[in-house]
């Protein structure tokens, strides 16, 4: 038998209560990566009712242990068995893989929740952030899309001020983690920042080559995120946050103004974004604090003299986005800046699958496997 | 004798060709500091006579060796002697110091050429970036202010472009590397580096405290550089961009918009900033590479398919000012993003320094002493 389909095997299932228990057949695809690894980690702290988890990561790393509510799994791959045994599947996996099998789950009545970039901007597929555009999940699509990690927070801290007085521009600057390149890149910006610690403050070039990153990351700078494509100036990262936000905030005319420039940063894990945002009608930054202190899935964190504002090493192991230096900006009626911090894992990636899965099962939208 | 005026002394002057040869004789305050140590190199290089060179340092670091030209020199302690002995003070001295001494070195008959903060708004001082304003070294004023190292950059990027087409609005989010704040800071966060790269991957706090900076450094963004007083949501960085820009530029009714937010990150030398600027009338992005390819100062840098774009690693050591990214920002008529890229202690300090004292020299400004 094959070992995913077997329910009985507590090597690659995950039981709540025994098979009498309704709950969820749950497959996470990428299991083993750096987002997939945080996505079985808020799943495990999730209410959602899950009868069985089924870890799916690429051939070579299968047999790989997970840990899943206390629980080793052995990781499986992708087989034709899966599909009709699942309801719900999060991928974290590329683009590549999922766009191969996601219609086939869709088919067989499994709802997908795909991280990757490969439906985001399918008109029939919803792009979703659950406190900001719930109302997208109608179940019409089984497909649904996970925005990219700096639009999910961007999106998250700006929606509130959009409802309330409406964004004209938003002009963006990134200082982003390298986790979200994946395992490896955290492993070479180690590797080299320990290099050129070891050799001395008067040296700046590692020794260690650049293998994830078209350059050196330690001690540097780069202001490429993903890649330039078809002469395009601008990065499909910076691309991706303009295109996004608009189709989570429903601007489908393109009223608002959207400039982004991504960058990467020797930070381990969060994204920090230095927002500049215009109103159509006048917010002040005190109306704005308290707006955005009452709205879901963000923190506030302003008393700067304090030295109380968001920070990168804060925001790790967090589900909020936090946002501060909320000011007025004096040079154009009508605008602020913001420092909007999120860990690109958690909120940015994992836990916006979760709350999606989380709103597919509150709507029951999501179909029950009673074992 | 005192050791200052000791021009006899190899221990702490510096003659070039004997005592017949014109040649200036200048002190360098703060000598042992991070941009006193770049000023005794940048000066080294240049083509300025020198006829005598007296490094000057807190009275803690008195006979402290520093190299000028290839000899070493022992420092000396700010004494009134050396008031009267000297034509060129270069001073990388806190501001508390210089504020006290300029104006006797001024009366004296000597120009101060002065890197910290504290005369940079006098309207008496000319506020000096030699590639950028130099018509306003009249020598009404011997003192002359160098910009903070964050305007400075800015400013040899921008001034092309206002005096082109004129200059509406500038937001600028900025990626300071920790050099500027001196040598305890690119310690604290080297040990705090190493420390959490010992500790593992997934330790996001380090066990070294915070001594220089508000919170951790490593791996981290601080969107606070220098401090909040009053009560004003700015820093005084980020309002040293603002007014100093203004004047540099002379715009004295605040016809140009400026915002900045100012952030900390874990690079060792040269600050990024990414740049959003409107102008008054259209400039492409094609015109504007031209336009800048032709400046001075300044290298275009900015093939991004290429993987061709300023970083920080690159700019190490160099004394021009590079940018890249320049690209139309659609959101908005007449408004482009770049990226621009300086070395903090040469450009950003020591260089602009030299390059003040260099104009003085060739505009006969300075006195010289014939031995």
């Amino acid at each position: 038998m094959n070992p995913v389909l077997d329910h009985r095997s507590p090597t690659n299932v995950r039981r709540n209560g025994g098979p009498s228990v309704p709950g969820y057949r749950v497959a996470v695809l990428g299991a083993t990566g750096a987002v997939g690894s945080e996505v079985l980690k808020v799943l495990g702290e999730s209410d959602l009712p899950i009868n069985t988890l089924t870890p799916v990561t690429s051939p070579r790393s299968v047999g790989t242990l997970v840990t899943f509510r206390g629980e080793d799994l052995a990781c499986v791959a992708l087989a034709d068995e899966l599909v009709d045994s699942v309801d719900l599947v999060i991928s974290a996996a590329g683009g590549a893989v999922i766009e191969d099998w996601a219609h086939r789950f869709a088919d067989a009545g499994a709802f997908v929740i795909d991280k990757s970039s490969a439906f985001r901007m399918d008109d029939d597929v919803p792009l979703v952030v659950p406190e900001v555009n719930p109302e997208a999940l109608t179940g019409a699509s089984k497909i649904i899309a996970s925005p990219n990690c700096s639009t999910i927070q961007l999106v998250v801290a700006l929606s509130p001020i959009h409802r309330t007085v409406g964004i004209e521009r938003i002009i963006v600057s990134t200082y982003q983690s390298v986790s979200g390149t994946g395992k490896r890149a955290v492993d070479e910006l180690n590797r080299q920042l320990t290099d050129i610690v070891d050799a001395g403050i008067g040296c700046a070039r590692s020794s260690v080559p650049p293998e994830v990153y078209p350059h050196q990351i330690a001690f540097n700078a780069l202001p490429q995120v993903e890649s330039f494509v078809g002469g395009d100036p601008y990065t499909t990262e910076e691309r991706k946050i303009e295109k996004e936000t608009r189709k989570i905030l429903g601007d489908k005319t393109e009223q608002i103004g959207i400039s982004a420039t991504c960058v990467r940063v020797p930070v381990h894990r969060a994204h920090s974004e230095s927002v500049n945002v215009e109103t159509s009608t006048p917010l002040s930054a005190t109306e704005c604090r308290e707006l955005l202190r009452h709205s879901p899935g963000l923190q506030v964190v302003d008393e700067p003299e304090a030295g109380h504002y968001p920070m990168a090493i804060d925001a790790e192991g967090k589900d909020d986005v936090f946002v501060g230096r909320i000011r007025e900006d004096a040079s154009r009626p009508n605008c602020l800046n913001l420092w909007v911090v999120g860990d690109n894992l958690r909120k940015g990636a994992a836990t916006n699958a979760v709350r999606i899965a989380e709103a597919l099962h509150s709507q029951a939208l999501l179909r029950v496997a009673v074992g």
